[in-house]
């Protein structure tokens, strides 16, 4: 089967219109639009044992997160695929299209290839209907916080059973980052590499740090503190956002969130007074 | 040296504002957008020797191609790079930056990531500054013209080493595609996958066939006549464009072109009256 045919095989999963040219047609856009783009594989990024569903939700979700963390409303969602075998193919794309269509955005089109292994880069388009939030804006004195539970992921990658689905099937904050971008949030990005890895991007963007109190920290319960805490400044996986915000009283009332520090004049990721070390999840060269 | 490192590497390269937040920010557009992406990896796509500067320049080349057989005009580009040995990472995005300023379109970031094969994922955005020209809009009568020589890519990777460059540093009929456009074609796309294999594909959007007569092809010249017709009808790699037209009179004069055929009611794809055999350059699964 080569490529042709198996494109001809997903037409009726993501309609006839969005297989046929070089390019897809998008409306003009009235708003800024964001741009990004996402790679993922099999070997580091697919934890055994995710079914092909799975794989394709989850490829789609960490592009959605990238755009919902500017603050930006998911629009156009398109797939290159890299299939080591073909008969993957159809669930791949079902839980990519149910993941796009669960944010309320569209599947229209990608690229299919043959991949020695499963390599796949969902890249996505999102409407700026609020002025974008990047990751510079902060500024000394304001408020640091997160949306939901820190470190859910990495507890279902450490064995948590009941945390598996955090991981495998993660849920963009969309709403949260719309949301938070009305409310005048000054900086945001999500926090799939973990909250202390984000804290240094916000510091090599803005210049600035940031002093986080553990005690703080909205931690998953159940299980020993000094691991959930762990879990919450270094696991990689969630989906959660990481926003600045000059004041807490105007963070919208639709967004379960907790603060969890202060940003500081001082160029350096605080915990309790102590400097963090620079670690999360990241993805390394010899 | 981990992602975030190899990412602030080339900083200098691209520039810093394109690295920092989770998407790239683009203005409002008035126009309709076209968007694409291409899937490259070495095993099948950079045929030795090729520099990582070409390997760079073809990536972005082929999304730019894409772009251009839409009739629209490139404007942003990203790249998804898994590097096999980060040392190449500078050369490649050397090259994309190179291909993209050179199509007039600005490079606005992408993804880096590590992978036991090098692959390149490239998306682009264009503005359909005219209506978008697709692959379903062609009808019997329609005259089927082709930009440039073909099978020169062919020739290259078949020895003939007057053509290598035009193998591994392809230059997309960016200016031939608008104008093509702006003068009413009703069907285009690119050939990069071979002539006989492209007008299947218009079969397959228009429900319509075509007719093209051997003798017309613009053949390389000084190598066998047997020879370079293969090349042309069935070589892969060249980025011309083949497009249909009501009237040939409508084909702006900037436009290198050769009328090879005509679009017939009934659904095959004839070479001299002989159906000729979909074969072409495809990715095959075993």
């Amino acid at each position: 089967m080569d490529d042709r045919q198996l494109l001809s095989g997903i037409k009726q999963q993501i309609g006839r219109e969005n297989c046929l040219d070089d390019c897809a047609i998008l409306p003009p856009s009235p708003y800024q639009l964001v741009l990004t783009t996402d790679m993922l594989h099999e070997t580091t990024d697919f934890p055994v044992p995710m079914t092909d569903y799975q794989i394709g939700w989850m490829s789609m979700a960490v592009t959605i997160s990238d755009i919902a963390a500017m603050g930006a409303e998911p629009r156009f969602l398109i797939m290159a695929l890299g299939l080591d075998r073909e008969e993957r193919l159809s669930g791949i794309v079902a839980g990519a299209d149910a993941c796009v269509r669960a944010h309320g955005a569209s599947y229209v089109g990608g690229d299919i290839d043959f991949h020695s292994e499963l390599t796949i880069v969902t890249t996505g388009i999102g409407y700026a209907i609020h002025p974008p939030v990047t990751r510079g804006g902060c500024r000394p004195g304001d408020c640091i916080g997160v949306t939901g539970t820190l470190g859910r992921a990495q507890a279902g990658l450490s064995g948590y059973d009941e945390y598996w689905n955090s991981l495998i099937m993660p849920m963009p904050r969309v709403r949260e980052g719309i949301s938070l971008a009305a409310g005048n949030a000054t900086a945001m990005m999500d926090i799939s590499d973990g909250l202390i890895l984000s804290l240094y991007d916000l510091l090599d963007a803005s210049g600035f740090g940031s002093s986080v109190r553990s005690v703080d920290l909205p931690v998953i319960p159940d299980i020993p503190r000094t691991i959930s805490e762990e879990y919450a400044l270094f696991g990689g996986g969630d989906f959660e956002l990481l926003f600045t915000i000059r004041e807490r009283e105007a963070i919208p009332e639709t967004v379960p969130y907790t603060i969890i520090g202060k940003i500081i004049q001082n160029p350096e990721v605080l915990v309790d007074g102590r400097i963090a070390k620079r670690s999360g999840y990241l993805h390394s060269w010899g």
